[in-house]
């Protein structure tokens, strides 16, 4: 562990579609390389070369299933595993005290409160969802959502998705629907029109419209609308790629590097908080 | 009645709003003037300058109750009046010998069928929607919902509008979606998806999809989209001015000087029939 | 001059095409009168109605040459006239110690200052645009840029405005090219791309783009585009109605009022300064 | 060679890039089969399974450098080689009378009149740009550009490409700006605006405009706008992923699959010639 050179990052569940993304992030972003690569004891991936798998040829760095050598030579840790893992690998990271990046979903109360604890130690980022476009979105969203007046602006919030999708509105839509909320000073569940079909009578003046388009395969698009009388702002996201998010968290860990140990959120790596 | 010079258009219901702006759009259109301005007998406005009560100035065409005397003396009528009244108007220009551009809506079969005998002796336009855009638009939207393959392409349509408005889709967006449905050659009762909310398992191939927005003052705004792999066309349009009926209609007069009678639609005027 | 009730407004310029777009903006919005309208001496208009002469009909406040009196029974001027003007209305704002809503442009560094002396007992709020969505797309503009790496992140600057416009790119995408170097604490002018045609050579990081579109009557469309590496974020602006300008200076006057004396930007008024 | 089955394919310079892509499409998509792979002679990589080099696993065709034999038993070729090998290749394939897509360009009108010469016996497909997409806007806008008077219309074509993109506009643009010419019956070259900068004085009608972003990773987005009075036609296209030419040129093949020997394009594959 090193304040000079390329920051050296572990990459734990290295061998799943996630890792994968993240060996490859890592490796095409200035300032950082693979220092390890974790997977789970019997992964049948283990002693595998973890760039080879990736498709970015050969990196010298073997798949192991013990964090803790791998993490004591490193820098950060890349995590989007699962919220037992996660947990585990907080503990570890504060032992090493180094850098841990979270994308881990669907994370307990209890779950949290032990990764805050570790952050005592470790310089934890967590956030669900690591795009740095999407939580730049969502800062934007509640400012002018903040700004502009109920009574002059409505919201409205459009997303569309490739058509293997089975829910709707997205996640994202849904994070973008409570920033608005947030800057309103209201509840999102109380104010969110979800769907509009036959006699909808006049839009409700502070309700938060949402619409869903679904086709082709589109991999996510974001738009947010404040719409007044004779102008309207629009603020979308557009995602070409899921290794956005990959790639968001090497930023993240670049961005925690040096910064003393506590919980941080996407926020804080942007310079918004 | 000439072949020569502007073409003279009498407007009737001149002194409603959807009157007042046809006078307005003859007035800026070069090759078209104003004829003459008819209301029903007992209007408060009859007698008074059909320019002055539109907004335009003094244009010496008092508003008379008559029509057949209107009708005589000019080229064409501009009629967004009313099913009844539309087809007594019909059977007028039919005497006249003259262009009868009809955008009254609800029209029941029995007057279409008056309106289509009419039509042996005038030049009839008759559409549900007199912009020239929109039923542009139509046509391009059923060609590519033919070109492409349903098992590849997934259409959904988008449209915005105003807070005020207490319905949707809108006409229009339903009108679009005829179009794709007709492309395809499917009904689209059965194949129209009206809203996306929760667990709604992956898109059907086939189907197509409407979402809907509301918000501030906006006009009109449509959207077709034909989402493949890998690539997406986007057919739009945008109404900034609810004005863009009444050029359509003052174009669809205007193209219909001097054809033989018989019924056409806004697609004869683009030439896409 | 009174902190409850309707605030009164006066209208100076009056009769011009944007005195008359306030008049009616002050009409439509709650909270607000027109308490007066004052037009330069010898303006044939003097004496007639406001409300008539801007399409609302009689509301009793006929159009006067002389400020003092109109000032001293209003809470708030406001006044899209010129330099000269303006500053005179402002020291007479001060010695009404009421609100002065200032949308003049050109105003020199000189007229600057007598406008900041005046603000001492005057509440000012001068921008050159008033619209509240420019302003708010400026401050999100200049956040944005703040926050995302200039190595990773492209700006582009998009605009479309009607066939009339004879310049290029408009005021308001350079006030967003702006926004957007000062958030990247760069100088605009040597940064921006211009044009583009045949070959450019591969983009510049950190320089900021625009590109010009012209055609129908469309008033006026801006998008920032922020693109890197598999995501972009857009943040646009779309006006529908010049009206938004006069509507803007209304809220600022309402804003305003009760405030204590100073020199105020739309950033106050929206809360973001 | 067979009417029945899964269409087998081969594909020529199987190795190179493109080459790779439609080996990985034609697996794709259901209804053909890679039949064969071909590279020139002393090219390092034949012998080695072609499924495998592109990434799809073994598929047991090994890269060969005969193309007879690979001909003789196939349905067709995908060829995005050069114009001299593809003059060859069209001639093999009239000898094994099968399909043959060309999606080569640069070719002269030499290397055209041969390729004609070959169409007495193969079914070939050429374009300059193999995406149905693209194809099926451009024949959409030229229906738009014959169907509205230049007079009431401006068309603006906007394209975006990715930062590392050395020229502009793009060919795809200048493609849909020839297309708009050919609707409007003049010369692009007579009537394009490239640029617009400083003092550009009031738009001229009839004139094609155009106007380049850059940024990113943006695979390729265009859009045509026909913008008239009170209303906006927007054209879209919007392509994810350089795999749709690849998907583009299997979807010819499919289609051409049992027609007659001769020439033809994209637009017979989408059936709108």
């Amino acid at each position: 562990m090193s304040e000079t050179g390329d920051m050296g990052l572990v990459v734990v569940g290295a061998a799943g579609r996630m890792g994968q993304t993240l060996i490859r992030a890592i490796h095409t972003i200035p300032g950082a390389r693979v220092a390890g690569a974790v997977e789970r004891p019997g992964s049948p991936y283990l002693g595998k070369d973890a760039g080879e798998l990736a498709g970015i040829g050969i990196i010298n760095v073997p798949i192991v299933d013990d964090p803790l050598p791998a993490f004591a030579k490193a820098d950060g840790v890349l995590d989007f595993t699962a919220p037992k893992a996660s947990v585990e690998f907080a503990g570890y990271a504060a032992q090493a005290r180094i850098v841990h990046v979270i994308g881990t979903t669907g994370c307990s109360a209890d779950d949290d409160a032990k990764i805050a604890a570790a952050a005592r130690h470790a310089t934890i980022v967590k956030s669900g969802n690591m795009s740095l476009g999407v939580n730049l979105l969502a800062v934007l969203v509640e400012q002018a959502a903040r700004a502009l007046d109920p009574q002059d602006f409505d919201i409205e919030i459009l997303e569309m998705h490739h058509k293997h999708k089975v829910d709707a509105p997205s996640g994202t839509a849904l994070l973008l629907g409570e920033a608005a909320a947030k800057g309103r000073e209201i509840a999102l569940k109380d104010n969110s029109v979800r769907v509009r079909d036959g006699h909808t009578g006049v839009r409700k003046a502070g309700s938060i419209g949402f619409a869903t388009l679904r086709g082709g395969s589109v991999v996510g698009e974001h738009s947010v609308i404040l719409a007044g009388t004779g102008e309207r702002i629009t603020l979308s996201h557009q995602a070409e790629d899921r290794a956005i998010f990959a790639r968001g968290a090497v930023k993240a860990a670049l961005w925690a590097r040096g910064k003393k140990p506590g919980l941080y959120s996407m926020r804080d790596v942007l310079g918004l908080s």
